[in-house]
């Protein structure tokens, strides 16, 4: 596998949260009554090695590929629909187009497989692995070298936000089918049963939902003994886009630059960096808990409770954009309150 | 009591929350899957009779006031933070400065009755009901003429909002010992102990907050036979800041004006609206779900689910602040994303 994978990963800086959560205890307010954005505050402190975090600078990529699994009818929508929002990025009109306006960030939109070529396009950059994954029931999502390719377009994005100067990383996905692959990818990561895991993504009824976890159930089956490694997972059942996305999460890390986690999708491509790479997991910041059931046990399994919870189950990122203005208030109140000292202001008795 | 409170309240208008919830179902996602991000959109379609809803002009409005059961030792805080801290939000150093700085909104600060009169200061506006409360342990909290100015306070902020053109209001509040007020009013108001209400506020222990209830189950017993109505519920154990909030919750259902209802004191002082005016209800978005432990016997009473939970306890309508950027990323995409015939995308089959 690339060797990449395995370049080394800095903890954050240890004086720079002690820091941090000095000068929180120092504001003008009572201690701890900021909850959450404190800690947001001290934690963003620790991963950009700096006293005075910010989040201005977003990078969001959303990464979209195409499932071969799709054909046993796990999705409402067709698989075309991958194509279509692909050119409805593009020119502006999805979710994540209009979030990452109105955020000042950069949104760019990676192909990493979808089944059809779109050619060229404003903001969509071209890795494409494959024309979408395999049919997982009888073979495997993808080969090595479409495996390599996939967490390739995930670093060369991160290395693309990196150069051009980024507060945070953002990773999204697109992609028809992608929750079936992801649930698939939970159940052996996590070795739970696929009825626990699978959920409506897009819109199945619960008659739906359960032919989707016989399929899942089915398919891991039928790849038993090539699912001892999240690589081989990934492989045999993963997706194209999820793949990419577990190379950012690893990257990103590799480069000290945070992470906001999305929902189902990229937290499940964060749980393979993670089991791959343990030293992934404190540069990541979870922004939503999704309304599809297997993120969840994704979030058990990595101890990690979202900022928001909304009950949004879209994904393009959108859970986690939603979540950047909390990361941008949570820096100003950080830099910009005054102290007791400063204030004249007396403290708690 | 004031003739205006009695003044006509519109109901939302349903023929736009129609128009927004059928537009929400033509954009290019799967249906639903924005969650509350929808129903934010599609509520203030209705409040602000738009179809194209704003959340832009956003004006925080933070009402001050002292209150004399502080000699009680219900705070870890002296009584003089109050003043200090209108001093801390004119010069811009609080945290609500802050925040409303990052959100481009107008911060107004009305001192309706701190115990010592800070004089003229930028952004300071006085209404002063009184200088502070009384120790409601022995007195009612306000006389009869104190409540009339302090109720009007609220709705002469609101009425500042609707002249300057404003599309969301948010009251906040500041005054050491105000959680114990509120919590007083919230055991009348709802017939609960004092012990299931009575929180930490600015940083109790156990033994304080225990005090704490005590003080309250001994001054609504004080006060027992004038606690029938929600204004003599006011009077005798409210605070000037929160029948300020009271009255702008009203003022601003009359003005056709949506609030964002901040934490556990705001939220206690839109209970007492809903009480003299449950048509007001339908006027109220709650932002957060404060830390302080009577807030959800009040979210409860009220049948909301704020949109936050961050275990914020700070008061100074932080918790709402904080909320905004959900509100206009809500109307934003409402208003700007793709529908599915316009971008070209599949529906679902």
């Amino acid at each position: 596998m690339p060797s990449w994978l395995n370049d080394p990963i800095a903890a954050p800086s240890a004086s720079h949260v002690e820091d941090a959560r000095r000068r929180q205890d120092q504001l003008t307010k009572p201690a701890g009554s900021l909850g959450r954005l404190e800690d947001l505050a001290i934690r963003l402190a620790g991963l950009q090695r700096k006293h005075r975090p910010t989040a201005e600078r977003v990078r969001i990529v959303v990464f979209a590929g195409d499932h071969g699994v799709t054909a046993a009818g796990v999705s409402p929508f067709p698989q075309s629909v991958t194509l279509e929002m692909i050119r409805n990025f593009s020119r502006g009109g999805a979710a994540i187009s209009v979030l990452a306006r109105q955020l000042r960030a950069v949104l760019e939109v990676v192909d990493v497989g979808a089944a059809g070529d779109p050619g060229p396009l404003p903001g969509v950059i071209s890795c494409r692995a494959g024309a979408g994954t395999k049919d997982f029931r009888a073979h495997p999502a993808m080969d090595r070298e479409e495996l390599r390719v996939a967490l390739q377009a995930g670093a060369d994005a991160v290395a693309r936000a990196s150069q051009t100067g980024c507060d945070l990383f953002i990773g999204g996905e697109m992609g028809i089918g992608n929750t079936t692959a992801a649930a698939a990818m939970v159940c052996a990561l996590l070795r739970q049963p696929a009825i626990l895991i699978a959920g409506p993504g897009a819109g199945l009824n619960p008659a739906g939902v359960t032919r989707k976890a016989e399929v899942i159930d089915q398919a891991l089956a039928h790849h038993g003994k090539h699912l001892r490694h999240p690589l081989e997972i990934m492989a045999a059942v993963g997706g194209f886009e999820i793949a990419a996305l577990t190379g950012a999460c690893i990257a990103a890390a590799q480069r000290g630059l945070p992470v906001l986690v999305d929902g189902f999708i990229v937290s499940t491509a964060a749980l393979a960096a993670v089991q791959l790479r343990p030293e992934v997991l404190p540069w990541l910041i979870f922004a939503h808990q999704s309304a599809e059931p297997g993120h969840q046990a994704v979030l058990k399994a990595l101890g990690a409770t979202p900022l928001l919870e909304l009950g949004m189950r879209l994904g393009e990122a959108s859970g986690s954009a939603v979540a950047v203005p909390l990361l941008r208030l949570a820096c100003a109140l950080h830099a910009e309150m005054a102290t007791f000292a400063e204030a004249g202001v007396s403290t708690a008795e």
